[in-house]
């Protein structure tokens, strides 16, 4: 039997254990998080850098990344309109322009978010339109996946089923809005896409060290349908928060809550009020409409107390 | 009181508890690790793109990176000898030229390794010659200190004394390789250069989700002194298996045992043997010089072990 | 007295004549053109990759320079809806946001083009109004020049008035539209702001070989007002297009002639007729707009029998 | 007929004649010249960020450019020791490492200059070894040619045989040190690797304004063997210098005089009172060993009085 220990790097040895007791003390209640995302890295794989990404103008890869596409492929992103967050055949043909022109940079991607940034979800003919504009153009349809797993659940289709078989051909998938610390994945359905992406993650800085801890977390994400049942779970807190919110008089939803979050028109001045005791952000300052979001850990309970919370305080 | 769950984002959830126990799982004996490191980001905040990067020819930044310095500053890495991993006054005099040279890149930074990449540890003295060097010269002293717990425990230096009191302007401080969950540090030591961190840090992907698993490490290793008592326990069974294998007639130890790492000349037909059994790196193909480094976990017993099987496959 | 030949390099050698009789055999009638432009490096000099450039989204910088400017500077270029060509300070207020936000990229430069795109000139008092807002948050303007003479003859002003008397912190000054062979500078009126210029240009590969035969074009443009005579002729000749093209009573002119272009709507089976004879740009295909620019070498004649050709065609 | 003047862009226009004369006016006598390389675009259209290219530590590409290269391609350019400027198969081979390793660049380049920046000229069969190299590893083997020229006039062949018949994939073509106002071109001799060279130049900022005055400059050259001749007597002016150098007693040519260039170590206090009289560069400061080139319009006499002066100051 092979002794457990090598001698090759000070970085093959396990956490200690009072990092790892630290790590579970962290683990209850809600925090602010951030965003370590993959994007960025699936979309180098695609783009040279006079290529263009089209995206909704309120794509994650457009307006949270700091510019973390342009700084890393060279690319330019070209926001477009997409009042639900869908991108639309129609869209993208006004925007596939310039073709050959060498002054122009030339199209090659289209990046949609499945489910998008305003918690809507592409139908899969959409998806499948979508996928056959790029392929008659030599471009790639690039699926940012967040919340993938949502998107899924909310159609009742299989991950595969809601990528692969649509058309997709490189899947950012989401593990940590979904129950994970932090673990995404880059997934490539065309091998030859994928050729040199080991040295792009590396020269990307996302090789993980000790990945290990990384790469069993995505495992049982993928194991016992846990993907399924967190993602379920989140989309079933939505819609009841959808459900409770909608019996308040001054309030509006805005968008169709298709997956696991609520936008909601609300008076301005209940805002700071409800922040008082919740943090949340406020979606579109100008028309007074924030955004709420259910994870695989929000309780009835919860969402009960804080639609309470907000009838309160909206004076309904 | 506040409710421990928020509606701002599923990223601010905890991390499911089946992918916490997977975690768990993962946290035994040694994995081959890899390296997600701050060094590149490190050197952005130092250097614009027409700057050079004075450096030995075996640093991990120079080799180990896959040209993610090159690729995120822009910069040249200039590639100096070091023959005991040391850059020296000397060596970096005479790369220090072509100042205001338009054709020429401007040396800017000169990047350190402490403990080096050769298990040596530089003196105190050493690296105040060359912070004064490139005080004098407008340039900053950046420190890759993966290994900087080694080696100040080595000369019984606090952090600080170690590093700021040297006159180090930025230390990359490694966690991982002393006992945590991919957990490293950019500490900046004059005020106005982190200004612009936090943006660099989101642009270069280098901002975590779920943060907090990250920041109480960080924690836990300062607190208690874990860094010391990890990086002591390393060093001391380092000196121990120097000492086993000077034993064995054919070795030689190559480089000082002045931290973690052990590196010995072996006659070149064992290599594989002991590879049979322990996972190590070749260091020096031609001159058949292994690497052999010591852990916080490492035992005694591991290390008698080891070095009694070395002896039976070098045939002593 | 010095030789006149040293021996330091072959490239500091004059033109051969064979060459420079080449040079002028080329130098009659009108060849397309393209361009070769130094706004990038204005950009670079002033912004880190992690901020945003302001800009219309009909800029030159954001559609004809093939992602350039994202690339070079890896900045994100934020395209701002600019009906004549104008920047306003309602426009760039809306998009100065997320300010000390570490998701988003930091507005820093504010890029207007005088004369605009469409052919229209800012007038002093809006360019006044755009640098305070910059100058009151810390941000930069930077004015594309390629037309800045057409621009300051239109209204009676001096190069200085119209560029830095009005707040305009960076300047890329365009020779090459006003006569010039390939000629165009960038003017920093805040010499700390061109500290390490010589460096991004010669990194940006815009150091000229035999630098010399551009500086002699840009003396001889300052020489007895070349810059002004030529502008001011290329604007007089749009003013008489203009006036001839309003006879024609199926067009109509679209935006203010303030300097050298005309921009007409014209009906559509025209526009394959008079590009048989003559080659132009479609400025908008939907709108079935039109572009004629005018230069120093455009004679009265010129305009006369082209606008009669344009009327025939037109059929009016 | 056509009208001469088209109404398309300002850009179109001819050069004004007072600019026109203001470039005949400066074309005399020798100017300190720069350099404005097409070198960084080539590699660039044959490499990706992660990939290296191997270069001689005395290359152009590597010292000369400001460190353009590792900027605009985001690759390492690994320094290899070249003694009289010539890189060879066997310093190749031992860089040429780490294949398949995520953590080290690949190499996938390997970058010569003919004629070498020691004057030195590559033999045919030299190169043919390094391309066969390369083309057995799917690498590719990249000129820079600013001396091609004289480098294949020196050896008596045209230039498809000193390039395309060996193996060179593709070729930096200099105009400029061989008569040329700043004229370069990029030679791809497999018509692949061109494909989106158009955008690559664009995005680099290298599609020339008015390129119709550079085109005709480079088809002269090619026309009535200018580039022949050019050249043919550059070479033999650099015979002569050598002759005459060898004939000084303290002096010694120190590296082969195969092109336009002669390198010699001098009397390190004949230098300054030298360059009084005539500019050029100390090549090498340690080892006191100046450079000098001759060009196209050096003459005999030139060379003679240089001769007889360096002579006299050396005090022969």
């Amino acid at each position: 039997m092979k002794p457990s220990r090598s001698f090759a790097s000070d970085n093959n040895a396990v956490v200690h254990p009072e990092a790892l007791e630290a790590i579970e003390r962290a683990n209850q209640g809600h925090v602010v998080g951030y965003g370590d995302d993959p994007y960025t890295l699936s979309l180098q794989a695609l783009a040279r850098p006079y290529h263009a990404v089209l995206c909704s103008e309120m794509s994650h890869i457009y307006t949270d990344e700091c510019g973390a596409p342009e700084k890393l492929t060279g690319c330019k992103l070209i926001p477009l309109a997409a009042p639900i967050g869908k991108l639309t055949v129609e869209t993208v043909s006004h925007a596939y322009r310039g073709i050959g022109d060498q002054h122009h940079v030339q199209p090659k991607v289209i990046s949609i978010t499945q489910s998008t940034e305003m918690g809507t979800v592409y139908r899969p003919a959409e998806i499948e339109a979508l996928a056959r504009f790029v392929h008659d153009r030599d471009m790639f349809l690039h699926m940012d996946g967040a919340r993938i797993s949502n998107a899924a659940v909310a159609q009742g289709l299989t991950l595969r089923q809601a990528t692969l078989d649509l058309g997709v051909d490189v899947l950012s998938f989401g593990g940590t809005k979904n129950g994970l610390m932090g673990v995404e994945a880059v997934v490539f359905f065309r091998p030859e896409l994928a050729r040199d992406f080991l040295f792009t993650r590396k020269q990307g800085m996302q090789l993980a060290s000790k990945m290990r801890y990384l790469s069993v977390q995505m495992e049982a994400l993928l194991t016992n349908d846990l993907w399924r049942r967190n993602a379920e779970h989140a989309n079933r807190m939505a819609k009841l928060l959808e459900q409770e919110i909608k019996k308040i008089r001054q309030m509006k939803i805005v968008y169709p809550v298709d997956a696991n979050g609520v936008f909601a028109r609300i008076p301005r001045e209940a805002i700071a009020k409800i922040q008082e005791r919740y943090f949340f952000y406020v979606w579109n300052e100008e028309e007074s409409v924030v955004r709420w979001m259910c994870s695989f850990d929000t309780t009835e309970e919860d969402v009960r107390q804080f639609a309470t919370f907000v009838g309160e305080m909206v004076g309904s």
